[in-house]
């Protein structure tokens, strides 16, 4: 028993350990909605732990140094804390890492929630896929056993998303005392689709979730299909199902889309499109994001409407990612080729009609959306996409939206946004002109209602629902 | 208003027109158990006809010679045909062919409906697919408007596969009168997988099934994922659906698997294998067959189970098919590396563990299933198999039998197969190895039921049951 009343545990945590140029450790504060809304609840409760995996050597070698396991030992860490909440970091070996989180976490669940799969030659689930599998449980044994010991008598603890599946039953069973909610980041699929997992990993898998007492999703299909793969599977529905739809932070958004390094992305920007109409998206290069058949409606646009040659130009930030799996390096490639195709077919002298953007660039991408005057996301299957929610509370030109009706935040925003069948590029292209063409007055009274839906719970309230909703679970 | 009271509608016809040495045309009956089934009833029905797309040039200067349409003008088809029944061959041009055939059929709707794309690449639906989508439109159209002119008052019209799913609608709104029944030979899929389709182009199949007063399907499962589809896309319950499950004809397969030229194979396949236990599986080289894992299966079973070394031979028929179509060469060139692997890694002076054979060999295959120990089929869907139910028809070794649950024929079999997840390799493997071990009475046992259900609705009384619930539909 430990003396936490409250604990997140997530694969990545609130701060990270990076080498600076004298090979020392640097505490660098992690950023970004998510993590600001957990902190804020953390920081409220006196002694409260997050417990996150130690992601390289050099935070394994710190995490191992800690004798009582907490990074608060460190004095960087403290400062960087500042007495907030405390942070145990899990010096899971290197290879129960790697199984597990881009063995099985990246690899298989992402792929199968995601209906990433390409069934004629994947999954394959062959003993060397098992390998991987036993590090995935170990990695949430060792999650489970962390916060059994951090745990105060009847704490609540939060577990987030699916790298973390299985911590639930397993914590449990150690403690039954706890109250453990569990929030699913990604979308869910139909039964007929999560049955290709081996018959053993899909009943742990729900069982392992469903030992929560709140289980979270971002929209309510999400919360159905997962409902659905319960009874089919185990014979029962699940209890403690929610839905609490992320947004994003206004105000937070804003300070940062207007620190000077943005405002001066922001000019470089201007430079390139002048006064054109700019069809604007922002991306991990992940394979669900769907930039291929993005890029392929934008040159159907192009072909069909002559008439916005010149006129318009399409801004694509793609912040890489993933790019230790070839599947990952080789899409990005083929999206590379496409650019530099639709640049031969289009370009003159005085018309860049696409500007492609692959790199790590965060000012860049909010310059992006400020200048945004249609915001574009086709994910073929998000759980959320908050991108969309930013760049609509980020542009400056009232944007017309157009949005795959694969991402949970087609249930947020609803016919308000121009929703798309990702796979269809006519569509798709059909969309953008519509977009593009869009009265100003229609634009601007769309955006007054989308600007309100996309702000409607931000991290803070967001994360405090779901604390709210396990404090009236009786255990 | 034509004069036939029953008519077959299909892709591919009862017969086919082939070049002999001296470039004339020569008439080939097609064989199979299903063309038997139609033919048995065609027969008894005075002036049936049966409806069928002229394939290759050949077939459509023949049809186009036809004035009245029918090809028991030409002398030879008359010949062929015994009086039985007519075949009207549409000679559709080439290029509305192959859009519908190759274009749509086989590369959109078969792979919708057996799980097959890999969503971050495949569908594309952009202007090229539209085109594609416009000819299967002309080349159902040409079905509906054949069928309509020559089907008698309130005639019964039998309409196949998923090549004419649209021709069930066009054919009520030309023909009110007439009874139009559908089946369709693949799977079905949920509507979380039907809907990546065009929203345009699911509405129009769905309508278009509808339309006909039966639509029947091998299994309650793929009726069950279709009625899911109407009702989640267009708001209502299928009227007529019904459950079809075809199984094989011992006789005619009988018949067939003792003749000359099977005896002459089963000798060759004798001297290969001696007296070891035989692991048979017979397919087309077909995405959906799921070979490659299959042959991963038996490596991890070569691997995990030493005790099998020089016991069993692994024997692989596999007929080509869609050679046009780049994946699938693809497809077989892996199938055949990996069975290369195998064969470096276990192979000795004495003992080959895998026979591959990659061609068109009917009676080799036939020769192999009446030598199959275990009777081995791994679909990763698969309307029915039937290559399953006559491998338990004609093995002489009272067959254990291995079978992917994601083929209709699972649901037919039930537990007296081993069932199994097609992606599971290890659970596969297992699953070869149990059978392998089964006590001899207990195979015996089980495949005692497996034989009675592999035969219990063959052909003739299969399209029977069709027409008489066809018949008892008030219009």
């Amino acid at each position: 028993m430990g003396s936490a009343p409250l604990i997140v545990a997530s694969n990545r945590g609130p701060l990270s350990i990076v080498a600076v140029d004298d090979g020392d450790d640097e505490v660098r504060r992690g950023g970004g909605g998510l993590v600001s809304g957990m902190q804020a609840a953390l920081s409220a409760a006196p002694d409260a732990v997050w417990i996150c995996a130690a992601l390289n050597d050099r935070e394994r070698a710190m995490a191992r140094r800690c004798t009582s396991g907490r990074l608060s030992e460190v004095p960087a860490v403290a400062d960087a804390l500042a007495g907030d909440f405390d942070v145990r970091m899990l010096p899971i070996d290197a290879l129960t890492f790697r199984q597990a989180y881009n063995g099985i976490a990246n690899s298989t669940l992402w792929f199968a929630l995601h209906m990433l799969y390409e069934p004629a030659r994947s999954p394959v689930f062959d003993l060397a896929w098992r390998r991987q599998w036993a590090g995935y449980v170990r990695y949430n044994r060792a999650f489970a056993e962390a916060i059994a010991a951090e745990a105060a008598p009847g704490a609540t603890v939060m577990v987030q998303d699916y790298h973390l599946l299985l911590v639930p039953r397993m914590l449990s069973e150690l403690r039954p005392d706890v109250r453990i909610g569990h929030f699913t980041h990604t979308p869910w699929v139909p039964p007929e689709y999560f049955r290709m997992l081996p018959d053993d990993v899909v009943h742990d898998l729900l069982e392992g979730l469903l030992a929560a007492h709140v289980v979270g999703f971002h929209t309510r299909r999400w919360a159905e299909q997962f409902s659905a793969c319960c009874q089919e599977v185990l014979g029962r529905r699940p209890a403690g199902l929610e839905v609490f739809p992320l947004s994003t932070d206004a105000d937070e958004m804003h300070d940062r889309a207007y620190e000077r390094d943005v405002n001066r992305a922001l000019r470089g920007l201007r430079d390139t499109v002048g006064e054109r109409t700019v069809i604007g998206r922002v991306d991990r290069t992940e394979l669900s994001k769907n930039v291929l058949r993005g890029l392929l409606a934008y040159r159907e646009l192009l072909r069909t409407h002559p008439e916005w040659h010149d006129r318009v130009v399409h801004v694509v930030y793609n912040y890489p990612s993933r790019e230790d799996l070839p599947e990952y390096r080789e899409y990005t490639a083929a999206v590379e080729r496409l650019a530099r195709e639709i640049d031969d077919e289009f370009s003159t002298d005085d018309w860049t009609p696409l500007v492609l953007e692959i790199g790590d660039d965060y000012p860049g991408s909010l310059a992006a959306m400020r200048r945004s005057d249609v915001v574009f996301v086709n994910s073929v299957r998000d759980g959320m996409n908050l991108v969309v929610l930013e760049g609509i509370v980020l542009s400056e030109r009232d944007p017309a939206v157009v949005l795959t009706r694969e991402a949970g935040a087609a249930e947020t925003l609803g016919d308000d946004a121009i929703l798309i069948n990702p796979f269809d590029v006519s569509q798709t292209a059909a969309a953008l002109h519509d977009a593009l063409a869009m009265p100003e007055d229609e634009r601007r009274e769309r955006v007054r209602r989308l600007r309100k839906k996309a702000v409607a719970l931000p991290p803070v309230p967001w994360f405090r629902a779901q604390l709210d909703a396990l404090a009236q679970v009786s255990i």
